[in-house]
This record gives structure tokens, sequence and C-alpha cells, in this order.
């Protein structure tokens, strides 16, 4: 077999999402050159493409902004050739970091809020690990925010949260749930954890970003303290919040096919592929031609990569970018460039449409739009579809025999309930949506709407 | 004394650069936040206004772009709880890494060349460190590429080179030499190492950037093979280039004078402060107005900063911006309002001049155009008093007795010379220029001139 043929094949034989949602999911990162396994354990590479995905992540979310972790931390214990007195950990989070130097760089109220984001690497030793979900390095974003008072603190939280919530379905085109985590399932460091969470095709739950409450925690470990304006000294409160490149493994498993990836176009690092069709010669100078307009047209408006690569065919090209989730396909054949127009055939659901040359620059950021939104609207109807309610755990654990999927349950708050509800479902408690509405009168009085599901 | 006070002086207090420069350089690193020690031996917190200045010349270094490492090497040898069988090394770069990587993604002449690179942070086990300029961890960016032939990889690593170069001037304001480095001094991995060399205040040199032609070393060690257009297999030709957060060094110890950081407008991240000037309550209205004006003048021109705080005098803002290197400070007092202008104050040489507002949109730009090049021709300035020819071991010796700075000497290749003037003088060959012209008529037929200078 050539080279090129082996590598046909490597692109063409994608696994059905519905026989093997794992292998498939394995498979569509690997094939559309998202990321690879590194020769470390658990660890990966992202290779440009995912990179372009996260970079136009960072800059979208970037905007917006202005556990106990002891047995995930990798230790060093050797610099150079000697040993060290004392082991370092690699940070799995950076609280302890951040604690320390806030000690120093907080003196007066007059230094409050501090408000620090950075984009890092952190490092957690997981057991089990799967490309972007769950790898021992991974990329993040996390905030850090020191106030002087506690309601300084939780209006923080709550507003980064809704950045996080706005971000996953205006960008992501991921819908997702809001609330608070129960005692179980927060930051062993927090007072109160809030996330996002989101519904994959197989079902499972996949917290998607947490935004953290953490009192006066850190500053007392830490010794961070301000003088207040009366000259008291006083322990500040504290924030954190993070999402990381497991955004990416929810971006695969939220708008995946069998096909293979489907790209948000807000988020897509290429928007629209210019595929040239041309059997002879002449033909080839007359379309060339045309699909120099066509760039013209849209230069400056939407992401575009002509594929005039000569050894692939048009139909392997249609396979390929498909496989790499690319929102629009733009054929351009001598019957196109006859009309003075384009053939643009959307990667969500294939609907074809001709778009005269005139029209283009309006028409195509337009049309990216509208797959962003029919995006959305398609994972929203997955996930009603794939949300039901109970009253008990009997019936959570009936349901869960045979579904997957979210399951809202009325929860008094207790943790006996939530351990019964693990051990016989196996679905944990997501979270406690802040938006009760779409519950009115499931739950009694005393009592909060709770998400239960299998989760990743 | 108040907390106000404490501050105060703390950023009064700066040591002069002729009486110690180390202490010097230190100082003015923390007391401008650009960087503060972190708790972990040898690692440094990089503080928001020292990431601005890393963020605009990773954006400007972007657009330009499409040793034997085991002493420094920090040993993973504990996972969680567990020790490890194998232990890991964290990356002190990734020519390791990149080469399994590409022995898989690489397999026929079509893939050729394959050009990438990478922001990230590396880890080395330095015994002695200095916020910047050596840490256990710093950030940079590192390229890697392979190439179908060897012509190919040796014109990437002098195209290379030579982004460095114009990087370093154009942008850095900071003049260097571009050359290769000799056997002794070049990257263990490589054939043949090429560098930028810049001189400091104190005159010491500073390696700046480094492009390495890596032959078909780790091709070999990884087996990074493709099928060439005849079908043969064939090791592909390597190269690997990298800058990193050192360079922020160098732009303090190119720059800096007794009152602070002096920095590049290209990449400060404020261009200019505006510092409101009144004394009563009616003066403060007209003045608040019309700074407004100012920022309206200037928006999307100039990253401006109007420091409006109230608890420090306007003294008192002139120093800490003059300490932290702001290019251009706008004065505006009730007499600049009258006359519809403001007063300017450049931050390299002090010169003042008056500017009408309705002119402002279009001098302020030009201004600090002016600074920029002033900045770079000052250094060059230094650079060339700085500068010395020798024609002997001993005139060298001689030379570092007394002074420091670039030795100009014809060398004829020899280990054995370049060996005994590092015994007898304590500098190091840093380049031999790949342009010679200035030393024309200094060296002899078969002979280049090499640049001898102590280092960091």
């Amino acid at each position: 077999m050539s080279d090129l043929d082996q590598r046909k094949q490597f692109v063409e034989d994608l696994s059905d999402q519905t026989d093997d949602f794992s292998r498939w999911y394995n498979e569509v990162v690997r094939k559309a050159q998202l990321a690879d396994y590194a020769p470390v354990r658990g660890c990966m590479v992202i290779r440009p493409y995912g990179y372009g995905l996260w970079e136009h992540m960072q800059r979208l979310l970037d905007e917006r902004i202005v556990e106990g972790f002891a047995p995930q931390v990798a230790w060093v214990t050797q610099g150079g050739n000697d040993a060290l007195e004392e082991r370092l950990a690699i940070r799995p989070t950076s609280e302890a970091i951040i604690g320390r130097m806030y000690s120093r760089w907080i003196e007066s109220y007059r230094d409050l809020p501090v408000l620090i984001n950075q984009w890092c690497n952190v490092m957690r030793w997981e057991k089990v690990t799967r490309l972007f979900l769950r790898t021992a390095e991974f990329l993040w974003q996390e905030g850090h925010t020191a106030h002087a008072t506690a309601e300084e603190g939780k209006a923080e939280v709550l507003r980064m949260l809704e950045v996080y919530r706005d971000f996953a379905e205006t960008d992501l085109a991921i819908p997702v749930h809001a609330g608070r985590k129960s005692a179980a399932e927060k930051f062993a460091g927090a007072e109160m954890t809030y996330s996002i969470e989101a519904l994959m095709r197989d079902g499972k739950a996949l917290q998607a970003g947490t935004s953290h409450d953490l009192g006066q925690h850190f500053a007392k470990v830490f010794d961070i303290t301000f003088q207040d304006e009366q000259g008291k000294r006083q322990f500040v409160h504290q924030t954190s919040w993070g999402a990381s490149t497991r955004l990416i493994g929810a971006v695969i498993m939220t708008h995946g096919d069998d096909q293979g990836l489907r790209l948000p176009p807000r988020i897509a690092p290429v928007q629209a592929v210019v595929v040239p069709i041309w059997r002879k010669d002449e033909e080839r100078a007359a379309v060339t031609e045309f699909i120099a307009k066509v760039v013209e047209a849209l230069r400056g408006r939407v992401r575009l990569y002509v594929d005039d690569r000569d050894q692939y065919t048009p139909g392997w090209k249609y396979n390929e970018h498909e496989l790499r989730g690319v929102p629009v396909r733009i054929e351009v054949g001598p019957k196109d460039v006859a009309k003075a127009a384009v053939m643009s055939v959307r990667r969500d659901g294939r609907a074809k449409e001709s778009i005269p040359l005139a029209a283009l620059g309006e028409r195509l950021p337009a049309l990216l739009e509208e797959i962003q939104r029919a995006l959305f609207e398609s994972a929203r109807a997955f996930r009603e579809e794939n949300t039901a309610t109970a009253r008990t755990v009997a019936e959570m654990e009936a349901h869960f025999a045979t579904r997957r999927g979210f399951v809202a349950v009325p929860w008094d708050g207790s943790a006996a309930f939530e351990a019964e509800a693990k051990e016989r479902t196996g679905a944990t408690l997501r979270c406690v949506p802040l938006d009760q509405t779409p519950w009115a009168g499931l739950a009694g009085a005393g009592q909060d709407v709770a998400l239960f599901a299998r989760a990743y």
C-alpha cells in the first residue's frame, strides 16, 4: 500500500459513535489531528489544529475576564544529580503559590480587590487518562481574586460562573446548567463550589468549568491580611475559578457525529474550506481565477482555507474536512464559475446553497452564525430529550438501569440521599441549578431540585 | 510609618546602577513589579506588568514566525504516593518529545517541511538563579522544523537568526551581533549553533536567542524518516530555535537607568501615562473634562493609562511611572487646559514638549517612534564605546584587566586559543559575526573576527 493509500484509510475508517463512543472519541481526536499520545504515560501532545481551537477559546474567554489533590501530585525529588532535601510538588493548581505571593503583595484595603488570571499548564497524577478529558499535564486558565468582604467575594464567584455559562453557550454552543455543588462534590479548600455541567452525546455529564468561594481558608493558612480603613488587620476573602482544555473534549463530545467533528464556527480554526473541482486544464485556470475572487470577497470576514492540494481528489477532501469539523465547505467547479456563484455545504446538516459571488461577503458570515445557533439548538434538544425527573432513589435506579442523561430530583440537602443514589445508580450529584424554573413544582418546601448523572 | 509611607519608600529607594549593577537589577525588577521570587528556590512569579511586557514581545515575535542538559533536569520519581519504576524528566527543552512525535507524524516527502513553534514553560535545575535571566522555570518559544534536505535546514536556521536579529533591534531596541558559536559554545545536540549577542550596561554580554542546525542527529536517535519521491527512506534534517523571558532581563539591562526602567514603546504595556494636576476643586473639574478629550484623541493609537489615584501626589506618580519605564508622561494642569494643550515629558531624556490637543493624535505616536529609535541609537553608541579590538590573548588580558565590553579578535578557529583566552580573561567567545565588515582588515587570510566578552 502506498503512503497515500495508508493515509486515506487512516482518515476514512472512523468508528460509529453509537457502536463505541469511547473508541469513536479517541479515533476522532487522533484522526482529526487535534492531539496525540505523548511518550510519557498519560500525557498528550496537542497538535496545531487542536491548539488553534484552544487559542480561539482562550481569546474569547479572555475577553470576558478582565479537592484534595495529594494523591494526584507529581513530586520532584531529584534535581540534576542530587537528591533534594525537600521534595517539590509540580503545581496541580496554584492556590498555594498564589497564597504566598498575595500575603506579600497585599498590605492595605487600597490594594483590594486583587484580580489575577493566568493561562498555564498544571500537572495531576491521574491513574486513568483520556486525551483532553483527563491527562497528567493539561492547559487551563486559573483566576485568583482577593476581596475585602465576604459579599464581594461571593459576587465575584457568581459573576465568573455566569461568564463561563455565557462562554459555553454562546461561543462553544454547549448548553449548560450552572449551579452549586454539594458538600461531597465541592473543592476541598472551598466554602462553596459552583460549576457548569454539560451533557455529552453518550448521555454522560461533564463538568466544564468551576468557580470557588474560598472564604478565608487560604488567607488563614498563608496569612493574607490587609489593613482596613480603620487601621485594623483583617483576613482577605478569596475566590478561584478555572476552565481547561477539557472544554475541547466537551466540544468534541457535544457536537461530533459519525463523520467526525462538528466545530462551532466561532472557535473553528478554519471556518470554511474552498475545494476546487476541475477535470481539464482549461477548467482549472477558470476555477483558480474565480477562487481568487472568492478569497478576496471573504478576506477579513471568514477564516478560510483553500485546499488546492493536487494529490487528493475533491471527494477525498470532502471526507477529510468533514472529519476535521470545518463548518462550511465551498465547492467551486466550472458550472459554478459559469453562474458566478459557489456551492456551499453545511457540515452540521449537509444543506446545500448556491451563493452568488456578489452576495458571498454578506451571506457566508450570516450562514456561520446560523450554524452556530443550530449546533446549540440541536445540543439543547438532545439534552432535553435526555433529562428525566424522579422523586426517589428507587425511581432513579429504574431510570439509570436502562438510560443515561440528567435526572432532576428534589433534594433536601442530605448527604445520605446523595450517597445512596451514587451507590445504587452510579450517578453523582452534578449541581443544584441556580435556575430552578424548569422544574417548578417538583421540589417541596425547603427542597431544591438537584441534577444527577453519570459523569466524566 | 503608615502603609502609604512604606510603599513610597519602597518605590523611591532605588540603588544607583553604577554603584552596584546587580543590586540595581534585582531592585528594579521587584520595585517595578515585573516579577518576584517564588517560595520555591530559584523560581519566579511574573507579575501582570511583567507579563504584559512578555505578551507584547510574544505578539511581535509571533508575527515574524509562521547542551547537554542532564545536570539541569528536574526528575519526577514519585507519582502521588507511589515511587515510579522509571523516573521522568521535566522538559528542559522539547527536542526529545518532538523527536518521538515527528517520527510518527512524518511519513512522506509530502509532509515536509514541518514547521512547528510552541510557547511554553521549561525547567532547568540551575544552581545560581536571577529573576528573568536564569530561573529554574521559565517561559519561552521553541521552534522545531524538519526538512527533506540539509540545504533547506540551513536556510531555515539563518532565516530564524535574522528574525531574532530584526525583532531584537526593531522591537526591543537592542543592538545585537548575529553570528555562529564555536564548537565549545554550541548546543551539544547541534551541528552548528547561531546566536544573537547583546551588551548590557554593566559591560557584560548576554545571549538573547539561538538558532540550531541539528543536522540528522535527532533524526537518527528518534528514527525520523520519510519516503522520498523515488520511494527511498531518508532521515530528515532538523532545526530548532528559541528565545525566552531572558529577553525581559536584556531589555531591563540595556535601557534601564538610575531612575528605573526605560521600556521601548513598542513593547511597553503602558506607552503613555496621563497625570492630572490640580489644587482646587474647580480646577479638578476642568482638568478631568480635558483629560476625557485627551483619551478620546488617543483611543486606538496609544496604550494609555490615566493615573487619577487620589492618594498620591503628582510628584509621587512621576517617580513611580519613571521607575516602571513608561515612555511618555502627559501632564495636564489648569495652564495646559487654558492653552488646550498637554505637556509631554519623555522618559528617555526628560525632554518636554507642549502638544496642542488637536495635534495629539498624530504627534504622540510619532513621538513614541522617536523614543524607540533614540533608545536603540543610545544602546548602539554604548556598545560601540565598549567594543575594542585585540590581536593576541595578551592584548585581551590587558583589556579585561580594567574594562569589559566586546573585544574583537582575529580567530583561526582553534579551540586552544579560545580556551586560553577564557582561562586568562574570564571572557568567552560569544560569536563569530556573520557581518564581518566592521572589522575589515583585522583578520588575516583563513581567519574570521570573533567577539569575546564576559557574559551572563
